[in-house]
């Protein structure tokens, strides 16, 4: 509240947010904000803690930790000062604080915007600004604990959030050995890695392609790595086809993987998710960062949303991986003289609201607000409009806890009231002959606008008003 | 997670959050967030909209709103497209938004950071990076009734956080009608207007010094305000007051305004919050846009918070207005077509914060997560660790929305456990025995050390041990 009468009046053409921006409202709004509160209270249960960062920090602390992306980000006009940055990600927050902390371990969990100079495509949920919702657990555990909890955090969630979901997972040092195993020079492995991450999108035959025609691989490795991930299957069938491979065991990244896998295995069984988890050979994941597990979730869309909202809607049916992570043991070395060994998970809460968003409008009109009673008046000629009584029924409704409102007009018309009150469920209905009486009327709203003139409700006393509305509430 | 393994790695001298920035992590997140949540219950339950605007705006949107402190917005930096700023305050936003918008009327809130690159004053929470946490009432009502509701609602939110609070009030016409009675000339209205607001800070012979020697008022006309602006009292008293100046009454600006404080008076009695306003003859609010009611919270510190805490604390004891607001009906007309009225409050949480967490320190420790049951495990020789039995355990509370934790070791010390649950209420205590009758034993915690180690807790049921711990909680 800080503008000046004197400002300079703006033309219409120029209101708008800047690129790749956006403003939220309303029901937009409450369905982000249930997602948000969803996830929260599954980390909360698990102990998170919750940590805020800057939006900006010092251009130091980023450069030089997104590679080519770094031309992607924001940065804040020298005016003097330090010079400063918009965030590219939680993830380098999160490490630059626990080099400056003395924290040796944390479940730490934020919810928040990131920024990227990216090329918009808004239709698609690819915004420069959008949120990220990270997870992680720092500290020095016992081996594979902490992953095992990462993914029962992540089954929890979207069990909250009513998704079908299945989580993808590989280990690093099994995918390294497999490519060592199959020949693959060390210097390629990160590259024959990239390419195998497209088996996702593409087959293997053009995987294969760009592995032998534009990498420089044998055919004969490349068919080798090509035999190995085409497996797939839950974690005991594929641990016991790693283990039957001599030639595989021999290697010492595969074994200590192998043996990941195992204990990894029985902790999710005893934290009952074992079934939503595929080990899958195929999977590598991007960043170059990851040390142990990586893990993928994906969602089929409920058929409902496939049916009738993704026809001429590529955006939805392309949604793909809806959250991802790792265990990276590396990263905060970086930030200080300390280790410390990390495994996260990050939700793609764009692309959750994209689907719920989808499913909630096959289900009919989103509230913009969640009010729950309307307080309003009517009455014949001489109708005084009752504005202080509403006043006062409303107050007590506030009092106790209950979400309500009434017109700010002092003869509100019926009709108009009915009209304010759309999506809301229930109505409390003053009249002057009830009031005399010490009684209101209460009635369900929403029932048809003929019903609506009919039907006045039920006749309650007023010092029964709360306890009859939260027993219909 | 996108920062590569070849980073460069930063001294440890160079990790710190830019200049009036800083981290939130733990129990300050927890007293923050039970603030905001607080303050958001009942914006809800007054039908309140949420709105979220991106944290830039264009330039222009800025550009001329803010008078001279315009130095004090964040640039983005020009790296090709269009002009950006960090957003300096949310009314502005809202604006912009109501300009771009068909909406005719909206009840609006926003909880959200703004920067100023001002002189930071990281003692007296001045911060470069803060939050603002905005409700306004836009749209055609009848006179009153939304800016009586704005006060009620202010009422709601600090009886929710146990704050004692007096809310004073005046009337933009009545303060400018009495300055035209007492000979102020028109084009210095604003200036005098200025410095009565110091009132607060400076005794009156400083105010009439800046008005007379700075501003060039007559004494006469000084001393004419200084005999107004002593009066301050309930509503009826001093409208009682005005109406019986004749004077003052024959100048159509004060008589509309005495009009509105009437109306304005039976409102907040029918709200039941007449007894907290203060009406006050004194109070002037430094911006110019207001056109209505104006007021401002004040809180006396509690007593406990005020002795044990203030000593040599001065920014405490200098809290002064936590909340402030009024009407201004003109200011969207700045971004569009339509005039919209508006009346709102913006909550200083940076200093609701400083309070509430000078009383939490006098309450002893704060939690910095909310978990509610530690399962841990404790045996003699040949002790197994009972890891799985724990992981199956506490996967039973989570699926019952119970906060619980357990130590991420195989065999974990049952001292390390105690201590990793110190801020925990309750444990559940694994023991093979116990287990074999489908046993654990569930106790309190922080008994003390000694007593930790002697009472090892009631036996129940693992069937039942869901439904016990609901009822200890």
């Amino acid at each position: 509240m800080a503008a000046e009468k004197k400002a300079s009046k703006m033309t219409v053409q120029q209101l708008k947010t800047p690129k790749g921006t956006r403003d939220w409202v309303g029901a937009d709004m409450l369905l982000r904000d249930h997602i948000f509160n969803s996830i929260l209270d599954v980390f909360k249960r698990h102990g998170g803690v919750s940590l805020d960062t800057p939006v900006f920090e010092l251009k130091d602390v980023l450069s030089g930790k997104y590679g080519e992306d770094s031309k992607l980000i924001y940065d804040l006009a020298d005016q003097g000062g330090e010079l400063c940055a918009l965030r590219y990600d939680l993830t380098v927050p999160f490490a630059r604080w626990l080099g400056m902390s003395n924290t040796q371990s944390i479940k730490r969990y934020q919810i928040a915007k990131v920024y990227r100079r990216d090329q918009p495509a808004v239709t698609r949920g690819r915004m420069r600004e959008f949120y990220q919702c990270d997870f992680d657990i720092a500290g020095v555990y016992d081996s594979m604990i902490p992953d095992a909890e990462i993914l029962r955090i992540t089954s929890e969630i979207f069990d909250v959030l009513k998704m079908d979901i299945s989580i993808a997972i590989n280990h690093r040092q099994i995918l390294d050995g497999m490519f060592a195993v199959a020949g693959v020079p060390p210097e390629k492995v990160r590259t024959i890695s990239s390419a195998v991450d497209k088996l996702d999108k593409a087959p293997w035959a053009e995987v294969k392609k760009e592995m032998v025609e534009g990498k420089g691989l044998s055919e004969e490795v490349a068919d080798r790595i090509g035999e190995y991930v085409k497996h797939n299957g839950d974690l005991p069938t594929i641990i016991k086809f790693l283990k039957e491979d001599q030639a595989l065991m021999a290697n010492s990244d595969i074994k200590a993987g192998v043996e990941d896998m195992e204990l990894l295995s029985s902790y999710l069984n005893a934290f009952r998710v074992g079934t939503k988890v595929v080990f899958d050979l195929a999977l590598a994941r991007g960043l170059d960062y990851y040390t142990g597990i990586i893990y993928e979730v994906k969602t089929n869309l409920a058929p409902e949303v496939d049916k009738k909202k993704t026809k001429g809607n590529d955006e939805l049916s392309q949604v793909g991986s809806i959250a991802a992570g790792g265990r990276y043991d590396n990263l905060v070395g970086m930030y200080g003289k300390r280790q410390i060994p990390c495994v996260g998970i990050s939700f793609g809460v764009d692309r959750i609201y994209t689907i719920m968003k989808a499913r909630q409008e096959t289900e009919g009109k989103a509230r913009v607000r969640e009010v729950d009673v309307y307080v309003m008046a009517f009455g014949g000629s001489g109708f005084t409009g009752l504005l202080l009584e509403r006043m006062q029924i409303v107050s007590k409704l506030w009092e106790a806890g209950i979400r309500a409102e009434f017109q700010a007009k002092v003869k509100p018309k019926l009709p108009q009231q009915f009209k304010a009150a759309e999506d809301v469920p229930l109505g409390v209905i003053l009249g002057e002959d009830e009031l005399k009486n010490g009684e209101v009327r209460l009635k369900a709203l929403n029932t048809g606008a003929a019903e609506e003139e009919k039907d006045r409700g039920q006749l309650v006393k007023l010092d029964d008003l709360v306890a009859e509305i939260k027993k219909l509430l």
